[in-house]
This record gives C-alpha cells, structure tokens and sequence, in this order.
C-alpha cells in the first residue's frame, strides 16, 4: 500500500533541536527563571527517556503529571509519548476524590508533581487507586520532604543519564496524551490523543487560520499544561521552531507582564480571568505591551470590552474555541477579509463569537430533530463536530460513548447559533437550554439580561417541566442588599418583555438567598433542577400566548 | 481504539463553500476569464461527481487529466478524489512512447484532455495502452472534432447533471492522486498520494513554515496542475479559504502580468524560467507588481539575481525544493529570524539555498558509507527523507522500490550539503557527483565555474572510471565560436585551480562541438559517460597529489 511514514511527535522535536539549536525556552518556577535552548533540551528529553526507561516504564504505560507549566513538565511532553508511553495530565484542582478515580482509572505508573501541590496531592494518595503508582517524581533539585513513596527529586531522577537514546519507531494510533474532562455531574470522562491526533491538531492550530506560530514568534502559554496540553501550545510551538515561555506555578498578574516584557512575547493564551487580571495590573503599571501581537483567549467566552482593551494597544485578541474531546482546538473567531472594511463594532461582535472552525475539521448544528438549522445567526442548535484530532470514544466508558457520539460525530453539548459568515456563536449548553414548545430558548442569554439590572445579585434561569410545552423557563435572582424584590421583579420583566419574544419570557421569578455553585465555583443549575422538579409548582403560569407558535 | 476521523480532502472542500461561498474562482482559458465562486464551484464539482458516476466510475479508478492550469481541471481535482477515485494528472510535454506508457501502466478510464492538447494526445492513443480508456472529455463548451474517440465536451458532460452529489466516506488511505517521475532513462515511475499524503501535504505546507496561505491571499499556480498537483496549491489555497487565479494554457508574460495586476495576486508560483520572462516584461512595460507578496521559486535552482529583482520591487522570493515523490514539498528558503539582522547578502546567499525542511519532516544527508556528513555547508552526501507524504514505494516498480527507497527513507538521488543553520544547498545530482578516492565532487559546481569562462559556449563534467581513484573528473567543452581551444584550456585550468582543492581538478579536458541533451533539452551526462567509459582513454594522468587524502 502507498503512504508516507507514520504521523508522530519525534520530527518536531528533531527539526527544533537541528534547525533551532539556539531558540530558547524559558522558564519560571520557585527557583527562579531557567533557560536554555532547544539543544540542551532535547538532551534533558533524552535523560528523561533514559531514566523512565531505567524505572521500566514501557510503551502503552501511562505517565501522569501533577504540575504547572515550565521547562521540566515540557520535557515529559516529548519524552513520554516518543518512548511509546502516554502522558497523562492531571488537574491538580480537581476534589481529592476526583484525582483518586482518574489515577486509578489511568493505572498511571509514574507520577509527576511540583513541589507546590505535594500538599494537594497527599490527601489523595493514601487509598488503593494509587497501588499502580510505583514512583513520585517532584519536579525540582532537592529530594523533597513528604509522605509521598518512593520519591525522587526530577533532577536526581534524570540526573546522571546519557543525552542519547535511541527512539523507537512508535506507530501513529499509539495513545500519546491523555486528559479527563471534569464534568459536572459523574466521574471524570477520560480522552486519550493518539499520536496521530496530536500531529494532526499541531498541524492544523500553527497554520493562518489557527495560531499561525512562526519560527520568530516566542509563545507564552498561560493556559494550564495540564488543560489539554495547554491548547496543544507546546507542540506547535515545537514543530514552529518558535521560543517557549512557561509562567510557572501560580502565575501574579505582576508575573506575567514581566515576562512579556522581559522575554518578548508575541502569542499568549489563557482564561479571561487571566486577562482581566493582566488588565488591572497594566492600568495601574507601566508595562510595555509592544511585543505582544496575538492573545489567545478560551475556555469561556472574551468580553468585548477585552478585545476592546487590547486593541487600543496594538494587541489583537484571538478568541477560540474548543473541547477536552478536540485536542482541544476546535474554531478561533479570525476577522474574514470581507470583514476588514466593516465598521469597528460589526467588527468586535464578530471577534467575540467563537469564530470559523480551522481546516481540516467539519460540524453541523442541528435540532432535536437531527436537522440542520441554517446559518442565519439566530436559530440555534447543538454543535456537532469530527475531524482527525477529535477523539470517537472515551476511556474505558461505553456509557458515555453512546450519548456523546454519532456516527463519527461528537455532540459536543454546547447549543450554539451559526451566522451567515460561518462564525459560530455559543449561546446555551444542551443541558440547560430551555425546549418550550419545540423551540429552544437560551437560558444563558436570559439570565445574561436578568444580571445586568442593578437590583440582582446573581441569578440564573432554568427549564423547569411543563405539561403542555414541555418546558418553561423560571427566574432564580438573588436581589443585591437593600433592593425590594418586588419592584426588581417587575423591572426585570419589563426589560425581558422589551428584549425578547413573550414565549422566551421567565414564567416565574424565584427569589433566593443564594445559587448553588459546583466545587469549581460555577452555578449548579442541576442542584436548582433538581429542587424545582416539580412541574406542578408553576402549573397554570405560563400564559397561552407565550408558545412560539403564536409569535 | 481511541482516534479521529479519516484524514481526507472532502473537509477542505466544505470549509471553503461553507465559510467562504463568495470567494472567486479565476481561470483564463481559450473562452476568455471564467469567474466564480466556491459556491459555484461546489455545484459544479458535484456534477463532476455525478457524471463521473453516471460513467460507472468507481472508488480506486483511475482518472487522467491532460490539461493546462483552469478552473475544469480544478474542479476534477476535487471532484475525483472525493468519490473515492484517483486522480492522475499527465504532463502532456512528455513524448508520446512515455504517455503511451503512463495510461497503459495506471489503465485510466477517462482521460479529460485540453483542446490545446488534443493535438499532442491523438499521436499516442492508437495503441494497446489506451484500450481501457472509455470516454475522452474535452475541456471547454463545444463538442471538438478530434479522432479521440468516444469524446464529450466538459460541459456537455456535466451539464445537466444534480448539483447534489451524496459523498462516499473514503479512507485514509485511499489512494487520491497520482504523478509520474519523468526520469531520464527508464520508464517512468508512478507516485500515488494517498487521501492521507494530501491531507498531511497540505496541512504542512499552510503553515507559516510552508507556504503560510491565508484566506485574504490570492494564489495563482503558475507551476502546471500536471506537475505533481502544481506543488499542491489547489488544495492549501482551498483549505485556506483563500482565492485561486488559474493562468491557463501556455500564459506569455503579458498574460502572467495582466492577472497579477487584475486579481491582486499575492502568492505565486513556478519555474526560474517563469518569472525570467516575467522579469523581462516588467522591465520593458509599465507593471503593477504591489499586490505580489510572495514569489515560490522550485524545480530548478533560484538564480541570485532574481532574489534581489524581486527584492528591489518588494517581492520576497521564496526558493522551495521537493520531489514528485514528496506531494511534493519538501523545504522552503525563509530567512531564520536570527539572520534578519545578517547583511543583505549573506542573507541573499542563505535564501538562493534549498531551505530549511518543512515541520513533519526529517531527514539525513549520508555519504558513501552511510554515515551522516556534518551539517557545516562543505560536506556533502546524499539527501534521505521521510514523512507522512513522501511515498515509501513506487506504483508497480518493484525494481525501483529496492533502489530508491531504505528503511522508510526515500533516497532522493539529490546530493546536498547543510549549512550550521540548516539550510540545504543542492550540489549534485547522485548519479552525476564523481566519487574520487572515497571522496565526492560535485559535476555541478565544476562546470558552473567552466561556463563561467568567456571562451566556452557550453560546458559539462562526468566522472569517467578511474583504475586508482575510483572515478576522475573529465570537462567536456564546447568552445565559443572563434575562441581558441588550447588559450580556453589553459586559462579554464588555472581558473578551477584557484577555487578547487587539487583532487578536484578536471584530469582531461575534451573539445566537443555539442554536448548531448535529453528530449527535455537537458544535458545528457549519461550519453557522455557512455560515450567515454573506456577508463584507459584517461589513465595515467590523474596526479598522484591529486588525491583528496593528500590535500
């Protein structure tokens, strides 16, 4: 059969280290910042392989990390999956009870943690999910104080092995990485990259219409290395030839302006709240900006007002979207040629959608009826998606493969709206939309309008079951201190009647002393469920011509 | 087992109909300039499609194509590979013995074929290899009067046919296209990409590495579409969304100018010989050239001086090297960010080189021995390469496939050195570099520096065998007309003796009245070395302190 040789890590690092000898990666960790270059790099890979080689570890065994981002977790991103082992990220954030099932469910052998989560990590350890763990490795100079056994400090662990190793042919369908999605109801759902898949993500993420990494960039991943190998930014960062900076643990908003400044930084990644941090500290701070040409924002939605602020520094945001199940890189919101003559906000909303789905991958957004909704950007629909580095299973969970997969697709569980130019726009998680009538209506939107009123606190919007259509959105606000519930209730009405059609209008609105929050701090809208179940509740509210049909 | 989908083509072609409908299509053919949109263009590759059916076209046919640059010939691009068929594109230059050879070793069953071209094809089609052709379709609206026979116009063929069309889910690694090597002696050998090549190919070369195309660029392949997928920018400019100029059957410089002009090309590509005689219209015509961002200069080597015209005018050259073999891209001449400070020149020299390889790529560069030559930009050895796109076999060729191909690495029959920063520079071809005491010499160079000599019309060097050293270097000279043969002997001598060490000294020089060339109008060293295999012709005069040992 024709075809070319197999898809994996190893040339990336090989054309780094020969071509890039001299680019460098940075890196700040508690004993300061470390630098060296890619040659002395792929020499440290290289102990690394020979020392896990040493303790055993062999091809298919997993190899999990407890840590930040900086030099020596970079290096298990190369030495593991090319010794034909699979490098296993794990959130140090995560319960206690979460990181037992998913070591325990990864039967990891190796164990990797910063200094800084050993405290973390402890309450953990002591139960029999972690039988499998033969090694800790604490990623620092000195052999560590703690309960943690067999221990080895990671400079002892790769200390006095040789720079050389001969690597082995590993076959493209090989698992090479491995992150658990943290849901938020049942066990962590575990997603294996093979090393075909991560070729293909890098591949795809550092063209134009991805990142677009050059060999001149130097990049700055402020995204968790454990978070779906910081958006696969180590990897194409590799494969660009382009200079690496790791902020360490806990980065300050102080940090990271240090380390744009210092170290040039042109490409950045993050959270907003990372952002907004960075924001705050800049207003107050001289910080020179001028290197910096792109931030990456993901994981949730980028306010305008941060595309704005980074632009009137030169700064352009590039807002992304993506799954643990996509490696994760799914859509990035670039402005279309046809878009540069529009006027500045058509512009910014555009920007503020989660934007044109990279080459190589293809989605659909359809209805509970399996049907496409057009591209108009107001219907909305579940987005579904496939292409080479989305995963078609998860670990060791037939369950949860067959609600979340079809036919090659994944559903990725997020309602989204789709515009005329292609740019995809979230508007609600599947979970939470609200089917009134065989229509959905977004329940992020609504209780995006309901908490912009100045007497709320906080509130959030569910569905609630309903005899005749189906469902029904209810109001949950907390009322700010001092404000009187009942006039905030009929102004936040007011406003929803100005700005939506009456079907999408709350039935009810509940006054409560709090939302439930998950462990990760956000609205458990399935606590709330959960409590008002009880259709009868409401029984009668929703008046008649509220249904979709008449609208 | 945990992975993606199938790498295949059919998602690029979506992105760029669903993302970017109003994108243009521009092709120049006899009828004048056809333009559209991939909207468009989807309709119509889709009753390509439906046509192709109709014919009773099935997954793993073969479909030829023996056309110039266009938008039909584009459309076939997609439209084949998509229902699981193979597109093989024919270089129509090639005399009729080979193209007889060709079709009957792929056994196409429909060849589309030029009106330009038909004239060139009807020679070789009365013969045995032609049997399992079954219809001819010609390029253009009207039916042609041609001896093909049974023949249909393009547009008559896909007329009237549904412009829904219900895609097959092709594998990976279904082979998708393919090219044939014209080589200089033998048959020549056939390359087949599969779904998997292309796909990886055109991932690669997106890239800011590669060709960096973006979807506000205007890509016009100069370098024909019968030439191994015109270096694959029907694809990279298709899955970058971006707008594609076809420049049609044989464009004079004027053609070339005027659409640069008119379309706003920024990225194009061919030839030295191409932009040679663009280069000659702009100096003598009023031309437009702002637009041009990027010229890709490959098949033959980059002169310097066109490097700093393009340079002069804003252009930035882009020398690339690769192999029919390799889909084909291989490296690419960018200027590493750390010689962006390097003087003009030192720059002009590192960019006139073969590049640096593309991500995805590895390769070596071994001697005789097998051994790795160090990368300083003096040694030199053979070029080995491997990836997902170069092709580790041949179609059919057993024979070759054992001398081409070891270990996974396709032996590129290139001699090369690597400079300390990585970039390759062609020196030699193997079969025509002089192995002189265990040492190589390179024919190019030599006779690089003798037709640099005002008495010497034409110029070539062959190694001839040698009882001691193996082989020696003999130049063989066309004088110029009037210019005397022993003044130009001697003068020649002393010329390569103050550049070359000792041992690579030609041991003879021979006065011929033409060196032989091939029907491609190369020189023929093989004919020569046939011609001088009687080693004793030469014995005797190679010096001792000739020897590379002794220098």
């Amino acid at each position: 059969m024709p075809g070319g040789t197999d898809m994996t890590l190893r040339p990336f690092l090989w054309r780094a280290e020969r071509l890039y000898p001299d680019t460098e990666i940075v890196s700040r960790t508690a004993e300061g910042i470390t630098r060296y270059t890619y040659r002395e790099y792929g020499d440290r890979v290289r102990q690394l392989a020979n020392a896990l080689d040493d303790l055993g570890i062999e091809a298919g065994d997993r190899v999990a990390t407890f840590c930040w981002n900086h030099h020596r977790h970079f290096e298990a991103y190369f030495a593991t999956p090319s010794i034909g082992a699979q490098l296993h990220t794990i959130n140090p954030l995560l319960p206690a009870e979460h990181i037992r099932y998913i070591v325990g469910n990864a039967e990891d052998r190796v164990l990797f943690v910063d200094p800084s989560l050993i405290e973390a990590l402890e309450p953990a350890v002591q139960s029999p999910e972690f039988d499998a763990v033969e090694r800790y490795v604490v990623m620092g100079e000195e052999p560590p104080e703690t309960s943690l056994d067999p221990v080895v400090s990671y400079e002892e662990f790769i200390g006095d092995r040789p720079t050389e190793y001969d690597w082995p042919d590993v076959g493209e369908d090989q698992p090479a990485g491995m992150c658990y999605t943290s849901g938020t109801t049942g066990n962590p759902k575990g997603v294996e990259y093979t090393q075909k898949m991560l070729w293909a993500h890098t591949m795809a993420t550092i063209t134009p219409q991805g990142l677009g990494i050059a060999s001149d960039d130097v990049v700055m991943p402020v995204v968790p290395m454990f978070h779906v190998n910081a958006w696969g930014m180590p990897f194409t960062t590799t494969a660009g030839g382009a200079k690496h900076v790791y902020p360490g643990p806990s980065p300050t908003p102080e940090d990271l302006a240090g380390l744009i400044e210092e170290e040039a930084v042109t490409i950045t990644a993050g959270v907003p709240t990372v952002w907004l941090g960075l924001m705050d500290y800049c207003e107050e701070h001289d910080v020179d900006l001028s290197s910096l040409e792109h931030v990456i924002v993901g994981g949730s939605a980028a306010p305008k007002s941060m595309i704005r602020w980074f632009d009137d520094r030169g700064v352009e945001v590039l807002h992304a979207w993506g799954m643990t199940e996509m490696s994760p890189i799914g859509s990035i919101s670039h402005l279309k040629a046809d878009l540069e003559s529009a006027d500045y906000e058509t512009q910014v909303d555009k920007r503020a959608k989660q934007g044109l789905m990279v080459p190589g991958l293809e989605f659909r957004v359809v209805d509970d009826d399996g049907e496409e909704v057009p591209w108009n950007g107001e219907d909305f629909g579940e987005l579904w998606v496939r292409g080479p580095w989305v995963t078609t299973e998860y670990f060791k969970r037939p369950d949860a493969n067959e609600e979340d997969f079809e036919d090659g697709w994944l559903k990725t569980g997020d309602v989204v709206t789709v515009d005329e130019d292609g740019y995809i726009k979230i508007v609600d998680r599947a979970k939470d939309v609200i089917k009134s009538g065989g229509e959905w209506i977004s329940s992020v939107e609504l209780e995006n309008s309901v908490m912009a009123h100045d007497g709320v606190a906080e509130a959030t919007v569910i569905g609630v079951p309903h005899e005749k259509w189906q469902e029904r959105p209810i109001a949950f606000i907390v009322a700010a201190e001092g404000a009187d519930e009942a006039t905030v209730e009929s102004e936040v009405m007011d406003m929803l009647a100005a700005e939506y059609p009456k079907w999408w209008l709350p039935d009810d609105v509940v006054f409560i002393d709090d939302v439930p929050k998950t462990a990760t701090g956000k609205f458990s809208k399935k606590d709330l469920r959960d409590r008002y179940s009880d259709a009868s509740m409401f029984e009668g509210q929703a008046p008649e011509e509220a249904a979709p049909d008449d609208d």
